[in-house]
């Protein structure tokens, strides 16, 4: 069994995330200046491990070693390198260093591969400086373009972007947007507790959520806390209240599985002694199965219906919905034995969260690995795993690309 | 009967509402200039119809008629001149242009009064420029004084407050703090619906409801929206949700007239895929019982303790919290008595809002007379009443400050 430097691994994972100090948790947004860091920081080891670095218009790094055979056909790894505001130090980067880590060690074991092995570090993952996710892996799929959009402090993402990735260039670097892979496999943290809370090692993941944003904006009147009666309000935070009360008992009838979550809600004037006059609230929904959360759909928008009254307004808009995606099967069975091999304890499971591999699964064979979330958390400071999972989640991937490159 | 002129009444109004003129709605917060602007143009048009104006070092303005027979008996009226921000044109300036016609009306009819009649416009009672409220009529009787306070921009109150005095100051202009009238009449909208609703002209006050303010903070734990299962989350928002609900049902069986509002509801992270991990927001609970607001208070604590997990914290703080106050029963006995006989339709009622006259009826025998309010809506610039109402109103203080007075 090859396994990989458990010393190396936690050193670059703390050498990358020390460039983000600016405040509570990881702040490497995409473009800044600690993501900029990040990703020169791994070109500089993938040269220094004989790795050829190619770096595209968005910032997203490829590192290649070339295959002896086919080096046309391409079995690639990755993840995102950006991260949430106040996230946490294995969400993305975790899948980028892990897959260096597989490279070197094959590269020490065995030299060259017969196919060409890629690590890919895409550029944006989490859609948290400008309202876009996944930007780096659509422009690399060529599903599609990000355009015309501006961060809080009216940057524009080009501005940002072409920025940034001026910064990345050197003459030891290529500027294209390479060809796709055959294969990509995404070794990633599961920010969830199931893998803990089953005492398992690694979680092969089957599919990852559909998943669909809602803004809601209710409308009433303000006016003050003293002087109009309880049954003459027209208060929008009660109403809201009620609104979102009412949903989750009608998610929680519908599928256990379906997540509801209401993560944003502002209140207008908000201030203790007027009753609130408008409310808006965000709900996030996801589920594997598109006919749930197609259902779930039309009950927001009845019960909105149902509590709208002439003084009480209630508009609901879907900004957002992905759908469903099936990763690879047979990815996945090899992964199983390959698991079962290395004796680690492992259990199939769907991702709740949206990750790279939904975009790259419309274009190539896409599995997914995961290693446990200490306390199942993650998008926050104290996002952790145990460095013996992080560890098996590596090995596991290493023997993976060792089947699928040699 | 004598009857006030509605144009000038009108007039008078507009003028110092057109001193006020940044933005939306009236903001004649104390001490700023439209503030000072409106207190001399009240000045000016005492001193033309022979009252001799005194100003206070909190920037009160007292207008005086000498009594004839007993003048150390004084009988005053009045109102306070600010506004909260973005407020209406009435709540306050009513009052004090109301008493000026009333007075003005009377001089005219009757030449001078037996006992002195006293003008009252009071600096501040909305507590919307520095955290405080009431400080001119707390002033004024000798209650408390307000120290230490600054404003968002950081200026002080005293700073505030010995500049814009100063401007006030004049050669024509007593300064002194002028000593406590036997009786106090305040003249306001409703601020409320239920004049309206009872198709009345005139409200005739029997108490202000007591009045307690909390802040609620629940800690649950932030995580990923998609990758928490629903069994398995802290979920601060969805807790103070249902705690919201559950004090509204249990304050509607308390009793139908105890008003709550939850008015302010800030959530942390606050972005559409993370569980919220705490949410802050304030109850305003008011009733004219303070055994309602004991038991209220009581349950507010219970529910929060109820709801208490091991990962989910509950903390209520009470930041607020003023006695109901019964106003003089003897004073209303005759305003209902000249109602009648003015012919102005009018019921007894308690008022949900304070009012200096809160202050007042701890030094001395209070009574408010209240207009209906379009809509019952107040503290907005939609803030409205009929012009025949306020004159009722006026009328109606006309003929208590004369059987008072003379």
């Amino acid at each position: 069994m090859l396994t990989t430097s458990l010393d190396q691994l936690d050193q670059r994972l703390k050498t990358i995330n020390s460039f983000s100090h600016n405040g509570l948790g990881q702040n490497r947004l995409v473009y800044t200046p600690s993501w900029i860091a990040g990703q020169k920081q791994l070109i500089n080891w993938g040269l220094s491990i004989g790795l050829a670095p190619t770096v595209d218009d968005y910032g997203t790094v490829y590192l290649d070693v070339l295959g002896t055979e086919t080096p046309n056909q391409i079995i690639a790894t990755g993840s995102h390198m950006d991260t949430v505001a106040q996230g946490g130090r294995f969400d993305g980067l975790y899948g980028v260093i892990g897959g260096l880590q597989s490279i070197e060690t094959l590269l020490n074991a065995f030299g060259r591969p017969k196919k060409t092995l890629r690590l890919i570090s895409f550029s944006e993952e989490e859609g948290s400086r400008f309202p876009t996710t996944f930007s780096g892996s659509k422009h690399y799929a060529r599903i599609e373009e990000t355009v015309g959009l501006t961060d809080k402090s009216g940057i524009s993402f080009d501005t940002a972007r072409i920025r940034a990735v001026s910064r990345l260039e050197a003459s030891s670097v290529n500027r294209s947007l390479p060809s796709l892979p055959l294969t990509f496999t995404e070794l990633h943290i599961e920010q969830g507790p199931r893998l803990v809370a089953k005492h398992q090692q690694i979680g092969l993941v089957t599919s990852i959520v559909g998943q669909r944003r809602f803004t809601v904006v209710i409308n009433g009147i303000a006016n003050h806390a003293g002087t109009t009666p309880m049954n003459r309000r027209h208060d929008a935070l009660q109403s809201g209240i009620q609104l979102i009360s009412r949903l989750e008992l009608l998610a929680q009838s519908l599928s256990p599985d379906l997540t509801v979550t209401v993560g944003e809600f502002n209140v207008e004037p908000n201030t203790s002694n007027v009753i609130p006059g408008k409310v808006s609230f965000t709900i996030d929904c996801r589920h594997v199965d598109s006919e749930i959360l197609n259902e779930f759909e039309t009950m927001i928008h009845c019960e909105a219906k149902l509590m709208t009254r002439p003084q009480l307004s209630i508009r609901v808009n879907r900004w957002a919905n992905s759908q469903p995606v099936q990763l690879d099967q047979q990815l996945l069975a090899q992964n199983d034995h390959l698991a079962n091999q290395l004796n680690l304890s492992h259990v199939s499971l769907a991702s709740g969260a949206g990750h790279d591999s939904q975009i790259m699964s419309q274009v190539t064979r896409t599995t997914m690995i995961f290693v446990p979330s200490i306390n199942g958390i993650s998008h926050a400071p104290q996002e952790a795993t145990h460095l013996t999972d992080l560890k098996a989640g590596v090995d596991l991937l290493t023997a993976s690309l060792h089947q699928q490159a040699y």
